[in-house]
């Protein structure tokens, strides 16, 4: 039983310092969740399995952790399916649980559940692990926080609004400046494949187009015309090899270009509703840029696409993300719900607090007074002021045994205190305590009964 | 794929007031956790199956969710254990993962491999989730919360007095009054299994005391002998049999009864100073009770044990336990380390507080403010108020769309909303809003500059 112990893959133990870092983020999302009329639910880890299959497409699918049946699972397995050695056949016999894969299924299936004592338009957000047997790799984990934001059951696009607000008022408050909230519009993206002729290219074109800053403008057309665009949609879409300038300019542009398009002009109507909100109510640090190419979740989104990408001083790329979808229940049965949500990058966010150095120093604080031990009637004495202080809300300790003061006031260096009380047998003698502090390395004798005053001042 | 709906069995949603609940009890005892010194680690939500598998005993063993391997985990299986349908071999070559089962085992294997980063004593706490196979039953789920403290590289006896004093602590501010502390000490346990000469007697023994109040002297006695426990070995313990009166008088009664048995005495050594402690210390609410039929974790306790009944009106018995434990780390190759730990049952206790109505009403107030929505300017001017209000750290919303008056105004009681701002095309006109209390029906209008200076008184 003594082998050197470990852990599987992809998942990570968290010390008290990086909790706290953890917490400070978490925290600050939460407050702005909040101020903004969100409420938390929670969902179990597990769900049944036909909740989570064919919800994420093949590779999600392969990438689902499933849960092998309790007792004698094997049982009832068909003889010929693991006889052929069939894992895939096998798997829905043995195993009918699996881990949460994202929060957004889960999320639809609390709705399509609860759908009767839910009162709508309902902001929820949820901040849970999710899983994924991905294969790991710097910053991709095997279990990992996903932080999600979403209203469901309104179509206003003040939502939408909110949501660049939200972003905004977070990063703020994390005092990370500079972030780019990136949106599109599912119909934007619908429009220019109406455009340019070729719904099944579509992909092809953002991505191609997406590398102008790099390629140049003849590198983009090149690649398009290799994946098979024509020369001739190519140049029905040539305001986008210039689409610089204001949000107002680039929805000007996009409007000209998209007129043929019911559904383009949809989504720039869309978009200039929330660009001119968002210019009138103003962002305190974030920029909003229309961002034509992004094209993530093309998928399931139906209008809204978000992207927030890094300051660019950090080379991070996207930190969070989001999007309406019209018909998020759908899956389960529950007809015209729309939803439009984000979601914050957590291990992202974390790395960019990290680099930037702006965690607070205050978020290493675990402790701030340590009582050196004396021995046993020495030590009753501090426990006494101690729980003065501890009642009192300061996070007070005291050293468990009376080793040498050198080894205590060692530990008190690591734990990184400010003070440091002693209370040896002479104090005791005259009711009276020494108070040091560990930066200045000053020290003051006090009376017992002036322990609470000295913490207020 | 529009089937209903369902969660797995033992397996529970959470609402946002549930979570509002939880969160009042996580928060206050993770408050006193940090006020008592102890930092937070977190580990990961599965295990390799060889950290935990023998942890448990055999019944723990049959508990422990199994994940499946991912890709073609039965490739490598043996042909004849697949043939033969046993689930027990094959589980061990199709599964290398389990999820966590409880909190301590998870932390001894942290405690190792970070043994050289960890500055010993080191205080920790965690409260993070664990799943068992459990047939679910009333308050008994497959996925729950646990929430423990433990201090590990330290024998002093200070941290069981802490203990004492972090439960009293927490449940003081819970407003749980009326727990009863239980103590006993392993060395106790063994000191009256050396005296009435039967170790292996020792659980019928205290199952049978622990009867006293029910059955009375002579059942407890009739019960005994039935056991296979001597007469003589009774009449040796008949202190037990009236064992009333102060914590001193029950451990003066204990060392004479034990006064043959070294372990027994250290026993009640520890126990007295720990009462004495306690004793001098004082408790704000809670109550400290020797009770010797408390013998709970006896196969891996050896010192204190410790375990908090609910307050006698509800009957939901032990919301809390611990104890001290010599080798926690040795599973792993570490020797010597001395640990003691508690944690609180968060799902009791959560009934505990439901019941006696002790959730403060403000646990409810997802929201302070809503403010109606009466067409697009209108919206507009209220998120221009809505910004400060949230700014300023308050919980604002308005309704998204422009609905009917009377559905925003249903939504708003549904959500609970203490105030709701009106910004109609009059006021509108005239800068101004209408805030109405929604508990008195009260209504005044204030202009727009005064939006902040309300809220603040």
């Amino acid at each position: 039983m003594a082998n050197k112990p470990g852990i599987p893959k992809g998942t990570r133990d968290f010390s008290p310092i990086e909790i706290a870092k953890r917490n400070y983020i978490f925290d600050t999302i939460k407050k702005h969740f909040q101020g903004f009329g969100f409420q938390p639910i929670e969902t179990p880890s597990f769900e049944n399995s036909d909740t989570l299959m064919g919800k994420y497409g093949d590779e999600g699918d392969r990438l689902i952790f499933k849960i092998l049946n309790s007792g004698d699972y094997l049982k009832k397995t068909n003889e010929a399916d693991l006889a052929a050695k069939d894992s895939t056949k096998v798997a829905s016999q043995i195993s009918e649980k699996a881990l949460r894969y994202d929060l957004t299924v889960p999320f639809a299936r609390y709705v399509v559940m609860n759908q009767n004592d839910i009162d709508f338009p309902f902001k929820r957000f949820q901040i849970q692990p999710v899983w994924r047997a991905d294969r790991p790799q710097k910053g991709r984990y095997r279990e990992f926080f996903q932080c999600d934001a979403d209203v469901v059951g309104s179509k206003s696009l003040w939502q939408e609004v909110e949501f660049v607000q939200l972003y905004d008022a977070v990063f703020t408050d994390l005092a990370v400046n500079g972030v780019t909230i990136k949106m599109n519009n599912r119909k934007i993206l619908s429009g220019i494949a109406e455009v340019i002729g070729a719904q099944d290219k579509l992909i092809d074109f953002t991505v191609a187009l997406d590398k102008l800053d790099k390629i140049g403008e003849d590198g983009v057309k090149k690649e398009m015309l290799e994946k098979g665009i024509s020369e001739e949609a190519i140049t029905k879409v040539q305001p986008l090899f210039n689409f610089t300038g204001s949000n107002k300019e680039k929805l000007a542009q996009l409007e000209s270009m998209l007129a043929a398009s019911v559904t383009g002009l949809k989504g720039v109507e869309e978009l200039t509703f929330i660009a001119d909100s968002i210019e009138t109510l103003g962002l305190q640090t974030a920029t909003l840029d229309i961002d034509v190419t992004l094209a993530r979740g093309l998928n399931y989104y139906t209008g809204a696409i978000f992207e927030v990408a890094a300051p660019k001083e950090v080379k991070l790329g996207s930190i969070g993300g989001g999007g309406r979808y019209d018909d998020l229940t759908g899956i389960f049965g529950l007809k015209d719900i729309s939803g439009v949500g984000i979601s914050f990058g957590l291990d992202r966010i974390f790395l960019v607090l990290e680099e930037l150095g702006l965690f607070p120093d205050t978020v290493n604080n675990s402790l701030e007074v340590l009582f050196i031990n004396f021995g046993e009637q020495e030590a009753l004495a501090s426990f006494k002021l101690m729980q003065q202080l501890r009642k009192a809300g300061y996070k007070a300790d005291m050293y468990p045994d009376s080793a040498k003061p050198a080894k205590q006031f060692k530990y008190a260096n690591k734990r990184n205190v400010p003070y440091v009380i002693t209370i040896g047998s002479q104090e005791l003698k005259e009711n009276c305590f020494t108070f040091k502090n560990m930066k200045t390395g000053e020290q003051t004798t006090y009376g017992f009964e002036q322990i609470l005053s000295i913490f207020k001042s």
